[in-house]
């Protein structure tokens, strides 16, 4: 808890630093550090789990939390590959639980992915919706319960068309991440993909996606099974990374993202206002 | 060319307000317009070429550039979705054609695909390579002819995930669109999608691979074939953007997508001069 406390001053401090927080005393003040389940419980109306991944854990997390928060409380988790279904079915309260995945790092990432058990309230990710656009994030909405949710899924597909392409020798990893942080990836930073194509054709996404839905569809037929996992493709991609940063150089780096991130979240503050949202 | 030189001028007013460009009438001034191929090759060490996307339109153009151009000027095509080798095989000078795709829009997205032919002169994508680095564009090399070349096959494999998800009511086009901009997407305007797994895991990208592409491989195994022009996912999608944007705005959105990305370009550069690139 000590290490907490110095590890959120740190961090307050850094967004301070970009205009991202106004008062970090008033911020760190309304924090409250407890042991105890009960303790960290008291006076909750949202609980945000974060135990690690296991489905077993969970299940033992979720019976004690139903039993020790107030009843009206909400009871979300912040895991990015369990559905709540795996977890909640067993908890008497199970209709006030349900998935509010964050995203790394979610002190500068707005998104939050809610969804829902087939057994959650729909009141509660109604709620749960209201909280988080109440405190600046951006919520989204699952009708169902998939794996990797609704980011990671577009994320998979992506990280799979470039390993495909460094397992066929079409382009360097350091050049494909070149196409996407000075190409396709720039806009993506502040309008999705279907904005995007919307604005690529002259009579938007239909128009768009008559004209090179056919391109798109015979890239995907070009693509043929990728073991993910294949340990000649990992050597030649770790290879590569390695070369340009050390594994000691990760925490670094990983520094580097996050105040990036943050003057990032500065810029996209000023520009919703001076140019539009 | 009268509106050429309006619209350049205009463009250049607009970046000049983002401090993009330090001198608008020196640009101007460098820029000559011609109605004649010849007069417009006149003292060209390099031509970029932009027609229309038709292959036969390129293999006539290629032929009067070839038979036009300084016998040392490279001959470099805008083609995004036309390989080099289906419009100058029957060039006396092939080995000095390529493609060089610029993305849209080119002024403010500094990705330059570099795509030769089997028999373009590895020396003249080194040159076409070394020119764009000096000014200021992101130039990447492929070492094959392959389909949408390296940026659109990843948009390609992010928007295919995006319309599975809308086609199997997942979420809401909108939802999708903000699980990228306030959420994966942030990343990629600075990142690549090597470097963003390489500092998720401790051990970097083979560490992240082995933990999470057992998840990402399943995810890619539950895509079911995608019909890309279905006219009942077209119309779909097409009625939650028209909703939002009706079709006579969207060159107005496009306007503001163009000022954003010259903002975020302004961004960028200061980030990088501030917190490292």
């Amino acid at each position: 808890l000590k290490q907490a406390r110095s590890a959120i001053a740190a961090r307050l401090a850094d967004l301070e630093g970009f205009r991202l927080v106004e008062d970090p005393h008033a911020v760190l003040g309304r924090i409250g550090y407890a042991t105890g389940l009960a303790e960290a419980l008291d006076g909750a109306a949202y609980i945000q789990e974060s135990t690690p991944e296991r489905v077993e854990v969970k299940q033992e997390v979720y019976a004690e939390l139903d039993r020790l928060a107030a009843p009206d409380a909400i009871l979300a988790s912040s895991t990015s590959g369990i559905p709540a279904s795996a977890f909640t079915g067993h908890v008497a309260g199970r209709q006030r639980c349900l998935v509010a995945h964050p995203i790394n790092p979610p002190f500068v990432t707005p998104l939050v992915e809610l969804c829902p058990a087939p057994w959650t309230d729909p009141a509660v990710v109604d709620r749960t919706h209201d909280l988080m656009a109440r405190v600046g994030q951006a919520p989204i909405r699952l009708n169902k319960e998939v794996q990797g949710f609704v980011a990671n899924r577009m994320q998979a597909a992506l990280i799979g068309a470039a390993l495909r392409m460094v397992a066929d020798g079409v382009a360097s990893a350091a050049d494909i991440d070149t196409a996407i942080k000075a190409g396709i990836g720039l806009r993506w930073s502040f309008m999705g993909p279907f904005e995007t194509i919307d604005l690529n054709a002259p009579g938007g996404i239909a128009d768009y996606l008559r004209r090179y839905g056919p391109l798109y569809q015979a890239i995907e037929g070009e693509h043929g099974p990728l073991e993910w996992t294949d340990e000649v493709l990992l050597r030649q991609v770790d290879d590569e990374r390695r070369a340009v940063l050390p594994t000691e150089r990760l925490g670094e780096r990983s520094a580097w993202r996050d105040r990036r991130l943050m003057a990032l979240a500065a810029q996209k503050r000023d520009a919703a206002a001076n140019i539009g949202e």
